[in-house]
């Protein structure tokens, strides 16, 4: 076999760990075994059958040849309208590119920040795929190391010193945050922006989780002055509409910057197809109430972890502000938090992922994921702070 | 608005001009122009209602998660089974990725083949998208030019040169060949992996159109000796099956080339839509009669026009032996493709693509798609003939 690319080759050299986990999980469940996942973020129902009825009506009736490649004028529109009316921001379909899901739109805002061997800053805990990301699009990812003292937000100052050490083109930032669950403040943000505006930078906003805040406000940071020229958005309805496996997501952004994404669309997707970007306009129309309600449970079951962690000592939480994981700190048990994983899956039968899993800032935590039943999970945190208690006093 | 990656920046600096025409015929569709379009290969049906049936029963039974990243293990089977049954060569899972589309796969393909700053050959005249693919893989397309005369096939000792010359890591060949519906003898072919092998190369296959073969047949080149450990074939439903859009294709390779094209995927992609997979699986189990009936009217209409070159000398025929147009030769006329193309328009509503749009080596020939009713292609064609000739007599 020839060589491959060295892009390939080295996709995942950054040595974050503890995904064994759940792959172990996954095989015990197919094996017949009964096990708590409280791994990855993927909801408890599937898509709402409104929706798929939305797309087969759009595929029967004949919507099923090449889509325009930048997205139908109504689901660009659809996503112009409703960007503008949660940030303010003036937004036309011209600022919009719709993507084939989220994680297409996070490689594509590199694609299009970075030239080869440019450096990306992102934030560490971060979600799994960002290195590897940043990599595909043969850049330099530099990680912004935080503390979960101080609620894992970067701190403006190292991001600026990160910056112009290695020349870096870009900021990617989350919030509300997976996996740590921060909703980055107001006062962060425009620290953050002033960064990005003095050293000329591109800020990749990752905004994901935009519809699950639990405490303050989402505050998407285009929406800052001077900010909307130099800011690629990444949406999806993955997690708001319960839509994670149709793929279907968003860059918005500035007109001209949009332009080049999507001759970069024609060469690397070719669009979407229309009879899901005709479900997802469906979707996006159902209001509110509709994306509360998918949202609820994770609010629900959010409070029901944090009532069991404040009758013991052990195990302490992060605050965390939207999205639908926890991270538990478990430094107390003297174990890492992937030794906490493997041992809590072999003893009980519950499996959380390592906080090293997400980086190095996040050693000594897990992430637990509130994607199973109320009574379910209850059951599993008071598992879980019985097992911490126990490895503590050992 | 800081600078664009130098990738997306230079995307479309091949100059391959020539899409005026199509975009003038759809404006003039818009406005309630009668317009004949042969332009893009776009089939006149939509995809097949049992295959919409098949999607929409697995979105309703909860086919709405995340699938598996590399494909669903019943798609991947399905397409191991049906390449092996194909080829000859032996074919498992392991050697399949699903892609979001046949372009995705080619995007993907290249990523892999070539380090940032490679050479990649492609042979002219080619599909519209193939150097602005390999612009946005980082690396640097070199066109393999072709003649008329010899069938638009590349010269092996070119090709080798070209290979030497810029130590290109890649060679990308499409048979059968959009645009000029040549399908590759086997000494071409055998010759081409010989250069392939001599320098330790990639060999990337474009083989969407393999069910629509006229005349010869189509032979994989991952079939011939020692080729498949160093070829990555490309494939696809959109031309086979009428599901254009719907944006499902596949890679299959050596098994570590396929190894990291899934963790490639992880970051770019995440995977296609589950329901879609499965209306895949039930597309492909569908037998070649199904794909037949696809393909039929294409074989058909190309009869029409050759029928209608017989009558006349003016407008020449490149043997076409498969794929869904016919590459016309209309140097007689004096006219260049583009000029040819925007005339037959504004006088007689047909579209047709100027050959300049796919290369220099097309210059003086139009690309005629075989995608409108019989009747209908069979007026546009003798109205193109009669145009043309009193081009020729004046």
């Amino acid at each position: 076999m020839p060589k491959l690319s060295n892009r390939v080759a080295r996709l995942n050299e950054d040595g974050s760990d503890g995904w064994e986990v759940f792959y172990r999980a996954r095989a015990m469940v197919r094996d017949g075994q009964q096990v708590t996942e409280l791994t990855i973020g993927e909801h408890d129902i599937t898509t709402d059958p409104t929706i798929l009825e939305a797309m087969h009506r759009a595929a029967r009736a004949g919507h099923t040849g090449y889509a325009s490649v930048p997205g139908t004028d109504a689901l660009r529109e659809t996503i112009a309208d409703r960007v503008q009316a949660r940030t303010g921001v003036p937004t036309t379909r011209e600022n919009v590119l719709v993507t084939p899901g989220g994680q297409a739109a996070l490689f594509a805002a590199h694609m299009a920040a970075c030239t080869p061997g440019d450096a990306a800053l992102f934030v560490d805990p971060y979600y799994a795929t960002y290195p590897g990301t940043i990599r595909a699009a043969s850049a330099h990812p530099v990680a912004i190391r935080t503390r979960a003292e101080r609620g894992f937000l970067p701190d403006p100052a190292e991001v600026h010193r990160l910056a112009a050490d290695f020349r870096a083109t870009s900021l990617l930032v989350n919030t509300p945050n997976n996996p740590t669950g921060a909703v980055y403040p107001r006062l962060t943000l425009e620290a953050l922006a002033s960064v990005v505006q003095a050293r000329d930078m591109w800020l990749l906003s990752d905004e994901v989780y935009d519809t699950q805040v639990w405490q303050g406000s989402h505050l998407s940071p285009r929406a800052l002055p001077g900010m909307a020229r130099r800011t690629l958005v990444i949406g999806s309805l993955s997690k708001s509409h319960a839509m994670t496996g149709s793929r279907i997501g968003w860059l918005v952004g500035p007109e001209d910057a949009i332009g080049s994404l999507i001759d970069l669309a024609t060469c690397t997707t070719y669009g979407v197809p229309g009879y899901i970007q005709d479900a997802a306009v469906f979707a996006l129309s159902q209001g509110e109430s509709a994306e509360q309600a998918v949202a609820e449970p994770f609010h629900r079951r959010r409070q029901i972890i944090l009532d069991a962690l404040e009758k013991q000592d052990i195990v302490g939480v992060i605050p965390s502000q939207g999205a639908m994981y926890l991270m538990l700190d478990i430094r107390k048990t003297g174990l890492s938090g992937r030794d906490f994983a493997e041992r809590l899956l072999d003893q009980h039968r519950i499996a959380v992922m390592p906080g090293e899993s997400f980086g190095r800032s996040a050693a000594g935590h897990i992430r637990v994921a509130l994607t199973v039943e109320d009574d379910r999970l209850w059951e599993a945190v008071h598992t879980l702070c019985d097992f911490a208690k126990g490895l503590a006093d050992a």
